[in-house]
């Protein structure tokens, strides 16, 4: 059996069109390098895909959807609330930080193709937010955090965090002495949530 | 006494150089226009400023200078410290705001101007970080703070407050319900700061 005659499912076309974006950029990569890429026509991609916009944003939210995923694990632990916060952002943080220094090109890529599709962008933030809020939630259930309104207090968590993981701030995260500024920001943040 | 007659000070280029790039836009503004807006040849220009990039990066300065001469009282005034921090971040928000919003032009050419000059933000930044060390550091000796190093703290109080001042943000300051993060992340990082 030939890669070709596999069953052409949407990852296997989003998986192509990943490496089709990494090696053309997304200025030039079309759905036609994407069917030849699967040796497919591209009419086969049109039938996932109902246009080039909804293939973009398709591959934009499952790159981003990586990132919430790897998270969603350590916003539903039952270890204590601190430890969970302190691991998530670390996680987010590391995951973002990755995600930039592994392959810059990909990364530049997905940066544009993120500027391009607010929708999924705001869903992902949504969805880290609620995983925030999660947290925050069993933290004043269990008596540890103080939070009159667990949500608006995650929505400032994260922004208040955004240096340590919003992609314009991507060049400073290679910067010496980056670890203990990230450090001194969860440590203030973590004091001003206990109770 | 025409104007062309008073006498040439750097203040008096800087002004007519702000000028010029309000017209023209940072790419096409020169030396020969800010001259010619001065009644001036080229020549007296240089004596002040050596290079174009000379009085590109002095009037960058001034601009952010700007803001830093406005906030230097309040870091300086004798209230409790709790309230100067207070007072200190909602006025750096409130200058930003206005610089974004009074004048998008304006504010879109001193975004590029800044991008070119890395030594006067730096100067600037830590300019800013200074004040908020001088607040911190007077609420560590009345009491009401508590901090390791102050310094430190400083700077992960302005860090964490970069949504609200960072001008990569600034589109984000019209939107509705940015008062009430603002104000969401402060509380915490206020919280997070008392003894």
């Amino acid at each position: 059996m030939t890669p070709t005659s596999e069953i052409l499912t949407a990852e296997r076309i989003l998986e192509a069109t990943e490496e089709v974006l990494r090696r053309h950029g997304p200025a030039k990569a079309t759905v036609v390098d994407v069917a030849r890429a699967l040796g497919v026509s591209h009419g086969s991609v049109y039938r996932h895909f109902r246009t080039k916009a909804a293939l973009r944003e398709a591959v934009t939210k499952r790159w981003l959807d990586r990132t919430s995923e790897a998270l969603s694990g350590i916003a539903a632990e039952g270890r204590d609330p601190e430890a969970r916060l302190r691991g998530w952002l670390a996680a987010l943080f590391e995951a973002k930080r990755r995600k930039a220094g592994d392959d810059p090109e990909l990364f530049a890529t997905y940066t544009v193709l993120t500027g391009e599709n607010g929708t999924a962008v705001g869903e992902h933030l949504a969805d880290l937010t609620a995983q925030l809020t999660r947290i925050i939630r069993s933290g004043v259930d269990t008596g540890v955090f103080t939070a009159d309104d667990p949500e608006a207090t995650a929505r400032a968590v994260f922004q208040a965090t955004g240096r340590f993981h919003d992609p314009g701030y991507a060049r400073e995260w290679g910067l010496p002495g980056v670890e203990e500024e990230f450090a001194a920001v969860v440590e203030l943040l973590v004091r001003g949530l206990r109770a």
